[in-house]
């Protein structure tokens, strides 16, 4: 097929002229043999994501002169195992999701990131939907992000609602980025009820917030949130660090969290090998709930994983895991079916490729 | 993160070369803050749209020579607040839009336009989904464009049906550029049911046209159209004028609508005065539906609103609108509730980002 | 609109810089004006796909060194009559694919294709959704590419489940393209059901392959396919041929199916004629479904179309076809309704534009 090179002509709408300023089309495409094991039933995918998850996103910013910039960020997931798109949450309540039964229904949305933003020398504000801050606290701690058969199980049971990971409708504020190694950022998201809604006029509003320092090998932060929803009160918080120490980078972190009457708190501890043209790497974590009445549920996991690098965008990767449940867990991984106090296993083999 | 500049390869399909041509990734992501007063409740949102539409679309522009030219333009809303997409209508028809309850599961479609067209001396006839006649002259004659709380009221409470702002299934004409002042479009479309439906085998199907002059200060335009639905015959009409007197831009229009045997009929008188970066923008409208039986449910806006230009992609706006309500009316601003005959008001404060 | 052309820039996610590489946006919009005639009812839509697939895409190749290639391929398909998206299914299962009426709700999914692929000297390994090799076996000897009111009637009515055109969750092998003329490829597609799941644990589950040889002007074919569906297993296969004689292109093929007891078979002979600027294209097929008891229904078409290349990117096309009905066959074209063995005609006209 005979190629033409055009340059993409990005144009204000409106009638407007476009300043100086670029326009990114980025993405990743992730494709996951996964293998789950239980003690009920085991199950084999094509599934996406085992590594990077996958999305196709197209953000860009805008000088504004004085040191301000406006930018955008408009970035959808999706599963290339079947081209299917995922659904976002419209007001951060348990109905404001895809309704039941999407299936191959399941449309493109912007769930991952959608967000318009002003910055300056005084930190940035970003409108929109955005991932939370006591989110990034395991993200940035955990050597697998959070991400396929080897995700630190620290994002525990008991932690439900809309917000866990990503808020709609949230307004945030970033610190700047030259403080001496400080980091920080805030957010509130709303859940827009009507004011008469009576008990559940505040159902998915909440707010949050993350303060770090970063200077040489070392990386450390603090994240905590709460979140009113129609079913009760929701709070996160974690502590996580790690430390480069070239030959490995170790990192670990815990959290604490409330959801009525039942407390969960968690654990890892993992890091991260360079071989090579490639990557070791390995966590072990724990989450456990304390329920007011009745035995404690608790998932340990261990995780091995290589990740060996192709090129700077194209990898190759594989996961073990494997959890063992206590006190009636019944965590299985890879979407296999395990027993209450049985164990699962799961593989993943992957390539991912990113643009 | 390090960025490497790579120009699009924008290449025919089915193994063909391009022609010299352009294509055009383009949109607008505008939060907005909107708070709205009712006398039964309130509400405040992190919403979208409040001063241009939100969109990401994708158009060009093909030239095929002797003054011809071949085009398409697609464009998708949607709700930069949690990244939803929206729906839009494949027949027209109350059954033709999204199910109930699709929340955050509504996928990204090419709602707001999705047309493949061929242009020349003569016009263009265009193939598709695109705004109706009708609509646009309420949109060129109203300072807030129909967008935001202090949208006019003249769209009104009787224009019921799928086609009062956009049209599916559509053949479209509009006459050429240089008519010494005089342009021109007309619209048909399709339902497309089964010849056999009986009263309802023109469900969704009807057309509209504009004609309009415009020359230095001057504006002046005149639509209407008629939809055949399964509920009744809806008509709309409007005429519309605007003079440029450089200190301020003033506008107007009128309109009067038939569904069934209710009329109704609307006007909104208003203008735009430029201050430095910024822009004044204020407006009174009204709609009255006239019953056969019963009161004649009557409201009134009054609008005002400033957009400061950061830059002429970016702007900060604000705008304050109150509606009063009479006749048994119960319309309320940014999604609060309000009692018949209540008044109702709301602000925006927002950012417009366009690329 | 004054324009500003800004190279796109491409960058890879999660802090990687790109490599030599290049990305694409295609996309085809066709636009057709379909009549259909049948003795119960006719029906008269603008819709879309008569000759060309709409579709919006995005691939790209990263040059991996050592002959190797890694390359993505996502691609939407849309219905630009209205803008909506399409549905993929994501378990090649009945129940994976959209609920019902999802109408102008149905968002974008990359439901055409979602590949990411490891490339080199001894073939290609692809991941993800694609076209299935039994369906190629169809497409490319049939003058009408399975597209529009002219499609081949050989993908015939008891080709029934997810499976018949795409699959998900797939693992295919491309030979390279350098064999001495010889080309093949085989896909196996995964269900993804438990492991426990019984009679149905197999639901979606099946694999295909194609092998071909072409040289000078002779391209021919053979395909063959098994998928086990929980209401059965439904079997493909195919072969044709092509000759290309310059003055015209002739083409046919033979199928033969089998689901559960019912047998079915289907032949189709046709042709290209360039003439000018433009192609003829024709072509006569059948398909005959042999039941265990009762009638065995049969539906015969002749399709006959002219397309008109305004430019390598932009045709006019028209397309008629007619099918007649026997042992209690229904089929009527372009959405008419036609009773048991009556016939139907068809009549397509459009524009399609791709870019």
């Amino acid at each position: 097929m005979k190629k033409s090179l055009i340059a993409l002509a990005v144009t204000a709408a409106a009638g407007m002229a476009s300043a100086q300023s670029s326009v990114t089309l980025f993405g990743v495409v992730d494709a996951t043999l996964a293998v789950g094991n239980g003690s009920v039933a085991d199950r084999t995918q094509l599934t996406h994501s085992g590594y990077t998850s996958s999305r196709l996103g197209f953000r860009g910013t805008e000088d504004l002169g004085g040191g301000m910039a406006a930018s955008f960020w408009l970035e959808a997931g999706f599963a290339n195992d079947s081209g299917a798109g995922q659904a976002t949450n419209i007001n951060n309540q348990a109905a404001g999701g895809a309704p039941a039964g999407q299936n191959g229904g399941q449309g493109l949305t912007f769930n991952r990131r959608s967000t318009v933003s002003l910055s300056g020398g005084w930190g940035e504000v970003r409108l929109g939907r955005d991932y939370t801050p006591q989110f990034w606290g395991l993200v940035v701690f955990d050597p697998f992000g959070v991400v396929g058969v080897g995700a630190t199980q620290t994002l525990g049971s008991i932690i439900t609602g809309a917000t866990s990971v990503r808020a709609s409708n949230s307004v945030g504020y970033l610190l700047p980025g030259k403080l001496g190694g400080f980091y920080g950022q805030a957010q509130y998201y709303m859940g827009e009820n009507l004011s008469n809604a009576g008990a559940t006029s505040d159902d998915g509003k909440g707010m949050g917030f993350r303060l770090g320092y970063a200077a040489g090998p070392l990386n450390v932060a603090v994240a905590a949130s709460s979140t009113d929803y129609a079913a009760g009160k929701v709070r996160q918080s974690n502590i996580g660090a790690s430390w480069d120490f070239g030959v490995a980078k170790l990192m670990g972190h815990i959290s604490r969290d409330k959801a009525g009457t039942v407390d969960g708190s968690g654990w890892l501890i993992g890091g991260l090998v360079p071989m090579g043209a490639g990557e070791v790497r390995l966590a072990i974590s724990q989450y456990k709930a304390d329920q007011a009445v009745g035995a404690d549920p608790r998932t340990r996991k261990i995780a091995l994983g290589y990740v060996h690098n192709l090129s700077k965008r194209t990898a190759l990767y594989t996961t073990f895991a494997r959890v063992r449940n206590d006190g009636g867990a019944t965590h299985a991984l890879n979407a296999s079916v395990t027993a209450a106090n049985a164990s699962s296993s799961g593989y993943d083999f992957g390539l991912r490729h990113s643009f």
